[in-house]
């Protein structure tokens, strides 16, 4: 094998209120063994997504906390280098739980599925054709059902899964708008995800005035991956039969769930459904999702950024560019060359 | 015509806070004669809704406010006198939007259906058989979607929206539990309508211990007619893929909304949804939800209580006992004999 150490990256402390370089710890052990029905990878690339956030904290979440002391939960494409499971063999490109570290020896349900690597560049697996692209689609597609001529308001618009939703909701022929944190995604959002319209919420002090420019005819679809005053600025604008799709609550803090505006009498008024998510619930529409994402990006039509930091060790850099909403496009780590 | 006089109960200032009795004004004006394509009803029952409270108010709404100065809006049904439309003939018994008054002429576009007196009495055309009924078969069979087994929580369980709630979700083969404002509500809950658990909310003082012993195990929908702290209560108790019913409001001032905790969070975790309805956009499901609801009643499984004030002029005592929580079931103002 290439190397004979196993980098591994430990989760040693848990955030006190934003996560930390130094919650974590790289380590070295040997090269693990795979046991029965399990399969060795080589980690390639790693995915790092701001849902690590409430992964680390210790409140009970829709996924259980990574325990202290354990390598960092991520999920990862990588080669299969051995195997002792009937359904996987040495060289297949695979995507799955793999963690923060060099090699994995995990079960064979670790593997969410087999990545064919002459479809798209490997590491696209992570993102528009990974967790992030299925994201979008599922909840724009499964959750929000958007038609025709509806306006679609993204948050985090420049984002993984945010410039995913613009996108495939254009291609539904909906009007997309879309709130970014900085200008360089703003252009972003215009130019290269073709967004009809976006701004740089951070240069706003009155987020209705903001999000009524945006889309002056109100929202019939909001994809929400931040929560907090966004929302509450948008709830009162919903139309009739308004759906707000909870992906993510990063503007929250994970801890401590903060006051704001009662949602119901908005939601009772503009008869709105507001829904939360969890993709790992719905690995069963990998397949078609997958396919047709794929499709698209062959037309040209979806196209993706991605930011990647290289080196295990920078893991927990990465993360924090992420959480901070530095990170231009999908973030990954690369860990060893394809 | 029986009556040479048209009484009619008029709005004549918006409440500062809680409607109040002189709010309104009773008129007397002649009995109109309908004109072109319209009908002339006079008036029987007329049903009386927490809806009203925002009918009154100036601020915007799912429906429009009652203009100061005219007819307080109200549902109800009478007995067509005098008829220019086509589809109505003197004698029929209709049920659609007359007003408070004795004699309403109306265009045929005001009545929603025709009333059959011969399957259940007048009156529960404006209760279970009515916008009541059909609100509770609405939103729990086509919004929350229960399933057998699942555990249902319903406010103002004993209510008429409420006890056929948790009636209907009875017959689905859920688990019912009901909050109530008044030891004899709760008694009502169990021993007519057949919840499996009640409690009287205003003796707890940990909303959310309460609901713990009524549904330990948490709650798959909560069809809430309340909003407001039991909302809050409820939120973190969701099962996965919990759905929330917005029915109602009336725990909230309708001006201003008051801060409560962040739903966007425990909506996310558990994979819920939270929809809110106006009965007034689904008048299509009219007769398959009528038709069921009275196959239910005839077959003793659906049950129902009426509170009959008697007299026109008392319909705004008759708003406040609801608005108070002081009625017994669905209320209802005779102002004519059948």
């Amino acid at each position: 094998m290439s190397n004979d150490k196993n980098r591994q990256v430990i989760l040693v402390s848990r955030p006190e209120q934003r996560p930390q370089v130094d919650n974590f710890r790289l380590a070295e052990s040997p090269v693990p063994e795979p046991g029965p029905n399990e399969v060795l990878v080589r980690v390639i690339y790693l995915s790092i997504d701001p849902a690590m956030r409430g992964w680390m904290a210790e409140a009970a979440n829709y996924s259980d906390p990574v325990p202290l002391g354990t390598v960092m939960r991520s999920a990862g494409v990588g080669r299969v280098e051995a195997s002792n499971a009937p359904d996987y063999a040495r060289g297949d490109y695979v995507y799955g739980w793999f963690g923060w570290q060099d090699w994995a020896a995990v079960p064979a349900s670790a593997i969410v599925r087999k990545v064919d690597a002459t479809i798209a560049p490997l590491s696209t697996a992570l993102g528009v054709l990974g967790l992030n692209g299925v994201t979008a689609w599922y909840g724009l597609l499964r959750i929000a059902q958007p038609k025709q001529g509806e306006a679609v308001l993204v948050s985090t618009a420049a984002g993984a899964v945010g410039s995913a939703v613009g996108q495939i909701a254009r291609i539904q022929g909906c009007r997309t708008s879309g709130l970014a944190g900085s200008d360089e995604k703003v252009r972003m959002c215009q130019e290269e995800f073709g967004y009809d319209a976006a701004l740089n919420y951070r240069e706003e002090t009155d987020m209705g005035a903001a999000i009524d420019r945006l889309c002056p005819r109100g929202i019939d679809i909001y994809f929400d991956n931040v929560g907090g005053a966004t929302l509450d600025a948008v709830l009162p604008r919903l139309r009739v039969g308004g759906r707000v799709v909870i992906c993510g609550t990063i503007a929250n803090d994970a801890a401590t769930p903060p006051l704001g505006p009662r949602v119901e009498r908005p939601l009772l008024v503009a008869r709105a459904r507001m829904q939360g998510f969890v993709i790992m619930d719905h690995f069963d529409v990998f397949p078609e999702a997958v396919a047709e994402l794929a499709h698209w990006l062959h037309q040209g039509r979806l196209r993706y950024r991605e930011d990647v930091v290289d080196g295990l060790a920078r893991a927990p850099e990465a993360l924090l560019r992420v959480l901070q909403g530095r990170n231009k496009g999908k973030q990954i780590v690369r860990v060893a060359a394809e």
